[in-house]
């Protein structure tokens, strides 16, 4: 992957290009051993004037002659992606490239802000809804309804900073403690900045084949409601739990077997509610037992010890690669030091959304 | 689908519900019956301002709980959409609903214009070429290498044409002489506004299953180089080369054995570049075969019977599927009596083109 940043100096193709060439040389394979080619981007027409992004970057990587297309699901492009590369694979590619990228800043935040405001379903949006204001609403209902402190909420993000000092590719490598999420500005009331991710630029590329590495032993997608407003409970993210039970029903190993997650943390209260909704928690808890360090890379079930999205930022057509790539470096071991979880982790699992909650990918790795 | 238009006054998203539910009804299935989902779309970010169309879309269908996404080829992104439905039904998947679709009128023509010159490799972008430029230049080098006089290239205008009166789908049903298409404005010399598709609002939709009705054969795609600069000649589009040598590959039937073929029609010329590209005809010689009526309805291979992207509309995102259609009707002996390809046709194939040749995808169906 690239290193993920404020403000890349690099065009949207060229930081596809060097995630892929990066990963390329990580699986020791040339551009012509690829017969499938797949980019996971959100928004490069309305951001970069790139229309036709996927054909751009075969030129740029000189892989003429391989099937390509882009994958677009919002914030889960990324994972989309990935999983059509695992098809591709299954279906007889033999080597599948996929790539996620987003370049988000350079152009006019007004544009990002507005793009990223049309996910939500047209009743919500002309009612002034947002993605961080459903978020608000949902860490409202949460301490409201399991009478948590809103430190809770700051204890992840505390965590997943803490993580990123460590990651050499995490856009913000600097702690942040709760008292300062609690002191930063309020973005959607409870939810304050540091409770939220960022604008990022950055990609990420991973190789897929038959023969040896990392195993996916299970990848699932599944939507649920687009408006939020009906689903029956405001802390329900359905899609999360339906892409989770499908992807272990595809793999070889149960929720009790993972060793890492990658949660999709776009904001400090989903990856409580995703933790929940995968099962790992009983409705409730999943605040308690971060407050506890159960989510902390020596704890029970470290989670997003590479920063995750608030930490090691948001690109949003890469996301859902890097989540992979990071459970990669996990199972291998070859995670930096301080953020490696211990005792050599067999199996990952990650989870990159859509919108609020629109459209969910499940991923389950194994060593 | 829906009928093709100028100017439909349908949303995006409402285009894409009536062709889906158009398909469901056809194939006699429920929302219920769906376990996943694909949209082809090019440019709904950037001409409607909407974001996230699959999961948008699964909204307004009420197909919640699918895997869902959308698959983006700039013109091909419709039959790169139905190649991912393929593999998914392939892969596991028990019924999929593909919808392509294009919202092309009621913002600026300007913004169309602009996106789709953006679809041209950057360094030939600067130059001022566009896809009605190497169309210009392909024609006038064809008409030159060939000996072939200019009325060849209206013939494919004019044959296109006459089928679309008989398409109540089409979005010009109406007939266009050789000479009224040889006295129309120029837009790319030699190239003449009949020569060119059009700006089109409309949708398409199949259902893919593994039981019954008409067989995908084979499906394949493959890029070719981005720049069209660096092809070894102006005439050369490798990609529909190669997709259609990969898809006799996988297919039970060689070329030979094909009935009925919906080539991408963009230009006129390219109607003869494909049918040369994919061994239908031999270099040089696919104009004649058209002036000699090979290519009508009643021809040794009838080609676009439905009238082709240049007489039933260019929506782009919605033409790959609306190809696959064209070619279902036919199979089945269901298209309107004069444009019906005669003695039961029992294959068909469909290219379908992005950019100038960056990436095509060639399916081939059988009965």
């Amino acid at each position: 992957m690239t290193e993920f940043t404020d403000e890349s100096d690099r065009s949207v193709l060229d930081l596809g290009r060097l995630a892929a060439e990066r990963a390329l040389a990580d699986a020791e394979r040339e551009p012509s051993d690829l017969t499938s080619f797949h980019v996971g981007n959100a928004l490069s027409g309305e951001l970069n004037a790139q229309a036709g992004i996927a054909n751009a970057l075969v030129s740029r990587l000189g892989i003429e002659g391989v099937r390509a297309d882009r994958v677009e699901n919002t914030s889960a492009s990324g994972a989309s992606a990935f999983h059509r590369g695992v098809e591709a694979v299954r279906g007889g590619a033999d080597t599948a490239l996929v790539v996620g990228v987003e370049k988000m800043s350079g152009g006019e935040t007004a544009s990002v802000t507005e793009s990223i405001s049309r996910l939500v379903h047209d009743r919500e949006y002309v009612q002034g809804l947002t993605l961080p204001s459903f978020a608000g609403i949902a860490a409202a209902a949460y301490l409201d309804r399991y009478d948590a402190p809103r430190a809770a909420l700051a204890a992840v993000a505390a965590k997943n900073h803490r993580n990123a000092i460590h990651n050499r590719f995490a856009q913000f490598r600097k702690s942040v403690t709760i008292d300062e999420v609690l002191a930063s500005p309020t973005v959607a009331a409870p939810l304050r900045l540091f409770d939220c991710c960022s604008i990022t630029d950055g990609a990420a590329a991973v190789v897929l084949s038959r023969d040896g590495g990392i195993r996916v032993d299970g990848v699932a997608g599944a939507t649920g409601t687009h408006a939020v407003a009906a689903r029956p409970d405001p802390l329900a993210i359905e899609s999360v739990q339906t892409a989770g039970e499908r992807a272990f029903a595809r793999a070889t190993v149960d929720r009790d077997d993972i060793d890492v997650a990658c949660i999709h943390d776009a904001f400090t209260i989903l990856e409580l509610l995703e933790l929940e909704e995968l099962g790992f928690y009983d409705p409730g808890t999943a605040w308690r037992a971060t407050q506890h360090g159960k989510t902390a890379v020596n704890g029970a079930l470290p989670v997003n010890p590479g920063g995750g999205l608030k930490a090691r930022g948001h690109p949003l057509g890469a996301t859902g690669v890097a989540q992979v790539i990071e459970l990669v470096w996990q199972l291998r071991g070859e995670a930096a030091a301080p953020r490696q979880v211990p005792e050599g982790p067999e199996t990952g699992l990650a989870v990159n959304v859509a919108g609020f909650g629109n459209n969910s990918v499940c991923t389950v790795l194994r060593r």
